[in-house]
């Protein structure tokens, strides 16, 4: 068992059996709409949507709620299904032939199938979540929703760019990762009974989400690669610029601006090491994940749900031990 | 002035200057989300908004209500916002450069952006819609949008494939076009003060969008291109199997099943021609428009209402006249 899987462990042992019912019956809800949809989207999205993955974000749903309202439940399905609607376009948009060790849905079924099963996805998001009746809940969703494409775009639109400020790329992380942990905290104070806490655990999913993206961006150089499951340097390669390269950037102005090979940017991670940026990169994710657990201190929580919250917050940090 | 614009103004001026107003609002709307989401996303998709169109859907709508209610504006921004998402990720599939006249997002920012602005269309469709409060049109909409995504896929899954039988090929042109143009119809009659008659003008709307499809179907075989912006056998090319094609290989089974240059397209779509099925399948669709049109007669709606509903399903069979 390694370090992430034991932090999901303890994560999942604070939640108790509620949270396990809660993420057991989130799985039963994703299976359903991956048969509901017809033979040419069953294929393609039960694929996808069996082949799992931690279920951080609703687990975050559940932490931030209590009790086992139905609507729990949808909303969980529903920040999932959003989240592997954007993977799926994603894996087209690189033409990606592997996740999670399974064949893409681009890679089995073509870029026009992948397209639209992601669209589809999309579709069910809402369909999910338009079922819990709730405005407030479907505008936190389209709010994360538009906020991931944002981000996507503004990703791509500074692709290979040498200008990026670390101001810049911390809006961007913002946009295409806290976003949806905002809304994932979000929906679990709404519909766990804390509505009045929904602005406050959005802050703190914001604060995790952050930190959560910043350290992947450090795991993105510092690897192994056989943890991470992708070469290092796999951002430098497709042109992100993430925060470890603006950095090094400034100590060592003569780091490529772009690498075309695996061996290229195995060496061009190594140079950033070497600058000794990771650490103040890693600092600042840290920071957020302080910022989060802070914000935690001033809720009206039980002792139970706040440990459990903390222990989320940890395990963002643990990823990257 | 051709023939579907006069159509359009005879709509229009039967609509009376409370639709033109509505369409003014709705304009106004679509303009403030395109400028609203960034400047990567303002570029790409205020080119979408500006090129215009017909703004069927929203003319649907409007005809379907009654009032000036802020939620009717909301729901035909919805609408054409969720049409677009779908045009743009279109055009990414199909490589396409041009549309309305215009560079599609694909060809002037890549097929990144593209897909990006798609989703982000997508999302702001529900976002518009989530502001009106209304659990039953945000569930309309998005089971049109999952019925538009499985249209898309039984199309790419039926690409090329001989064995297509009209039933299936109908219940294509229900998923990815009369599914939209049945929410359209819902959306008006929830927001324009009829919820009573919300499964009846959507009962009108989706034959109208079945009519609607299948005449464009026949307009791809019959052109001519200067008329449809498009290359005579243009669904030929692409692979998409119609109901003129069907009917066609059951009185010519040596038609080929696939061609690859415009000239081959040309000579096929003669061929259709030749065995004079375009009647046929134009008949099917007359079907489709006289049951809109009959069903109109069984509703409580003030003659300028039900007028203004019969010229727009006479609107569809003028775009073929």
């Amino acid at each position: 068992m390694n370090t992430a899987q034991a932090q999901l462990g303890a994560v999942l042992s604070a939640g108790g059996a509620a949270l396990a019912r809660l993420l057991e019956r989130t799985e039963s809800r994703l299976a359903l709409v991956a048969e509901s949809h017809g033979a040419e989207l069953g294929a393609h999205a039960r694929g996808t949507l069996a082949a799992g993955g931690k279920r951080l974000r609703p687990v975050l749903v559940f932490l931030c709620g209590q009790g086992d309202d139905d609507r729990l439940v949808a909303a969980g399905a529903a920040v999932e299904l959003l989240h592997m609607a954007t993977l799926v376009h994603d894996d087209v948009l690189d033409a990606a032939e592997l996740r999670r060790g399974r064949p893409t849905v681009f890679a089995s079924a073509g870029r026009p199938a992948a397209t639209a099963t992601g669209d589809l996805l999309f579709s069910r998001a809402f369909a999910e979540l338009a079922a819990t009746g709730s405005e407030e809940a479907v505008r936190a969703l389209s709010t994360a929703s538009s906020a991931l494409a944002r981000g996507e775009l503004m990703q791509r639109a500074d692709a290979w760019d040498e200008h990026v400020t670390p101001e810049r790329y911390l809006e961007r992380c913002r946009l295409k990762t806290a976003s949806l942990f905002e809304a994932s905290c979000r929906l679990g104070a709404l519909f766990g009974g804390r509505p009045d806490l929904a602005g406050a655990l959005g802050g703190f999913g914001e604060q995790v989400g952050l930190a959560f993206q910043m350290l992947d961006d450090v795991l993105d150089v510092s690897g192994p690669p056989e943890r991470t499951g992708k070469p290092r340097g796999a951002d430098l390669l497709d042109g992100t610029v993430t925060l470890p390269l603006i950095l090094a950037r400034r100590v060592d102005p003569s780091l490529p601006g772009s690498v075309t090979t695996v061996d290229e940017a195995a060496a061009a991670s190594d140079r950033i090491t070497a600058t000794g940026v990771l650490e103040e990169a890693r600092t600042q994710a840290l920071a957020h994940v302080a910022e989060a657990k802070e914000s935690l201190a001033r809720l009206d929580l039980s002792k139970e749900r706040l440990h459990a919250l903390s222990l989320v917050a940890d395990g963002v940090v643990e990823r990257y031990a």
